[in-house]
């Protein structure tokens, strides 16, 4: 879920973003008449921002409003290549003006394309299933997996958020007491080495670390167990990112993908966040030595234009093969895959990874050195370009500097830069740039982020 | 659903359709070693025609093959206003070029469409929400349906489908036995003049059969009462497709919404297919006088574009805002809006609605003089440019001619016509060209089902 406010705070916002309450703070009575219309027209409204950010053009890590202001992008992932580039403007152009149709015909690109994307991924997962968006992905996995495994339970973390069709709408932990809860979903702690149970024990090792918190999941198991669900998946982010940019211990999810499988259930790496270089390598789980039998995939697939899917193994595809069926219009058609096999040659060609690696080890040093001088920055943490920044009133206590957070949010948007605040008590700044963020942009967001801590010291 | 085999023939089809099968009755080895890659790489691989159509372009009506063969598009519904039209190119690249972002900053091009959208609608649907396919749409209009009613079920035609999420899937009563039926969901017969439950008696007006069909719903609301269910919603195409491209007698729909809103469901038209004009009015339901409570939207609403969506009322649009939330990450972007604004301007610029009406009279007419002439024929019925041709060995016994009509649309696509196979029986063709079919098309269309009826007899 891309927010800027953390779910725990969701309530109160969508209220206070509601059209009328942006009368008194908008300045700009052009954007308050839009948004008025906006509210008028449109469900599922809400803005970020207390005075929306009316973007209206994108270049590489910039965005600019209506007034031409210029914002650096330290948020959007969707645009991991960079705004509007260039090669994935031009594949949708030709495509678009040559044919855009379904994949009941046969069509060259769709196969292009799954060739070159399994080609990033261990052999052992060879099929790709086309969808549009990662609710679908998430959605289809999970069908997967009770079909396969026989079960119907899902294990996932506390405070998830895996998409919005009724099914992954309930696998979204993150979500508001509105979604009803049903009892095939068992939720477990997320490993949090700065606030977690095993915090404490600061002589763990990484191992003991991982074993501690995979032992939690051994509960959930036996819950769904006892409850006649059984266990289909383990529907989890390799980064947890409604979590607050939690990253798991190294062996934490071999040793739960161990116990998913002996309980007969699958192990679905949902990378629709950490996928395609976010994480510093092409995939969330090569950092945790792992092989999933399901990876869902979306977000940065297409540069923004809707296209998402799943990877994996022949034996699990046609095995739904076998007992259903599965097509979907506009998947996996002609532009969508043209479009999504030019961002992954942009990756390639242009080593966005290997620049996002670097760069975020820049970025995480800079950090820190912002950590030593202020007291109100409790954690820094993430892997690749993925950052959160937890923020305390107090490193012992570890109060939530939930207020503080929202505040930086809305001063570094006031010094051109857009970032996000997330995590289950609301107190984590979130920095999740497109992936061609450079040296350079680190230095402003350091600038302008160390402005506004002062601002508010 | 799109297909042009018909569910009941899915399951030998997809065997038959297996990369091995192919290499028996291809002569292009070009094209057998691409269909072996996909199979190899890419999962819900099943491709229409023994020997699968190579599109690789298309303009207006035409599609062409990687042999440069010309082929009139009779079937693809979703590039209603003609494949690869210059204004959707246009806006597609125009407005990728400039900005492709999520609806949480301030863009008037989602607030502009979603304006336009409502304006075609009666006043009382005045909330739109917007999701990338028909499957989602269909799956937000249950979980608004469940939360405003407070009930659990559904009630939907017997061979149904509306998608391929966990939740619709269960819906699709079309798909195979793989996709387990919840107790939630009850079916109920689709009315059916040719060949239903009341045909036999000729002398019934259109009211009473109207109501007979009608009171089927009844058992199927205590069903779901007495199952502890309730009745959540009725969800059902304005015209059938899976079923054969079957009409509803006039006062049909008006009698169901009555006994479903008397039980506290709501009433879903799906409008992914019988949409934008396709029956000859903009909504399909506009043609029995009822107003839906969510109307469902996709395919050509972008005509290939993944841009699909609901429309509402404010009072449900609120509740559901309460209890819960909802964002979709490329749902409404600034891209997709501006696609689907340029689609329904086209729609209505071109005036392709009024076309569609009157060249579906004129094909009818011709439809009626080739059933004249073929006993095969059943009967043809349908609505604008959705029609179903029902084909039988004997007219009084009605035994379907399913081989038949697979092989009228072989044939029909070796004389260059696209067309599809639908409905229970599997004996349907199905005629759903693009709206901007002209009568030119009609009279080609005419001629070479002619020729293949002739050559079949």
């Amino acid at each position: 879920m891309t927010k800027i406010y953390s779910s725990s705070t969701k309530k109160s916002l969508a209220a206070s973003l509601a059209g009328q309450n942006h009368a008194d703070t908008l300045h700009n009575s052009d954007d308050l008449a839009l948004i008025k219309r906006r509210h008028a027209s449109l469900g599922g409204s809400i803005l970020f921002y207390k005075e929306p950010a009316h973007i209206v053009r994108g270049k590489g890590i910039w965005l600019f409003d209506n007034k031409e202001k210029r914002y650096l992008d330290c948020y959007n992932n969707v645009a991991s290549v960079g705004h509007c580039h260039p090669r994935v403007v031009e594949a949708l152009t030709q495509q678009s003006a040559t044919l855009n149709i379904h994949t009941r015909y046969l069509h060259e690109n769709v196969v292009n394309y799954t060739e070159h994307l399994l080609s990033t991924f261990p052999e052992e997962l060879n099929v790709v299933m086309m969808t549009c968006t990662g609710s679908e992905a998430n959605d289809l996995a999970m069908q997967l997996a009770r079909m396969v495994s026989g079960n119907n339970g899902a294990v996932v973390m506390e405070n998830s958020y895996h998409g919005n069709t009724c099914l992954v709408s309930q696998l979204s932990t993150c979500l508001g007491s509105g979604n009803k809860q049903s009892d095939y979903v068992a939720s477990v702690e997320p490993p949090n080495s700065y606030r977690g149970s095993f915090r404490a024990d600061q002589r763990l090792s990484d191992r003991q670390l991982s074993q501690k918190y995979a032992n939690l999941v051994d509960k959930e198991i036996q819950t769904l167990e006892n409850n006649g669900h059984g266990v289909a998946a383990f529907l989890c982010d390799t980064i947890f990112d409604t979590q607050g940019g939690l990253v798991a211990p190294k062996h934490y999810f071999k040793q739960v993908y161990k116990k998913i499988r002996a309980a007969g259930g699958l192990c679905i790496a949902d990378e629709v966040q950490a996928g395609f270089g976010r994480t510093g390598k092409m995939w969330g789980f090569e950092h945790f030595d792992v092989v999933p039998d399901i990876v869902t995939l979306g977000k940065p697939m297409g540069a923004g234009h809707p296209v998402a899917g799943l990877v994996t193994t022949r034996a699990i595809a046609d095995e739904f093969a076998k007992r259903s069926f599965y097509f979907n219009t506009f998947g996996g058609n002609c532009v969508s895959a043209l479009v999504a096999d030019t961002v992954l040659s942009i990756i390639e060609q242009e080593k966005l990874i290997e620049k996002c690696a670097q760069v975020s080890v820049y970025l995480r040093e800079k950090l820190l050195l912002l950590q030593d001088k202020y007291p109100l920055i409790g954690n820094v943490r993430g892997l690749g370009m993925f950052i959160g920044i937890e923020l305390v009133r107090d490193r012992k206590t570890l109060e939530p500097a939930q207020e503080e957070a929202l505040t930086i949010a809305e001063l570094m948007k006031r010094e051109g830069v857009l970032l996000g605040v997330t995590g289950r008590l609301g107190n984590v700044i979130k920095v999740r740039p497109p992936l061609i963020f450079s040296k350079e942009n680190a230095d402003e967001l350091i600038d302008k982020l160390d402005l506004a801590l002062r601002e508010i010291a």
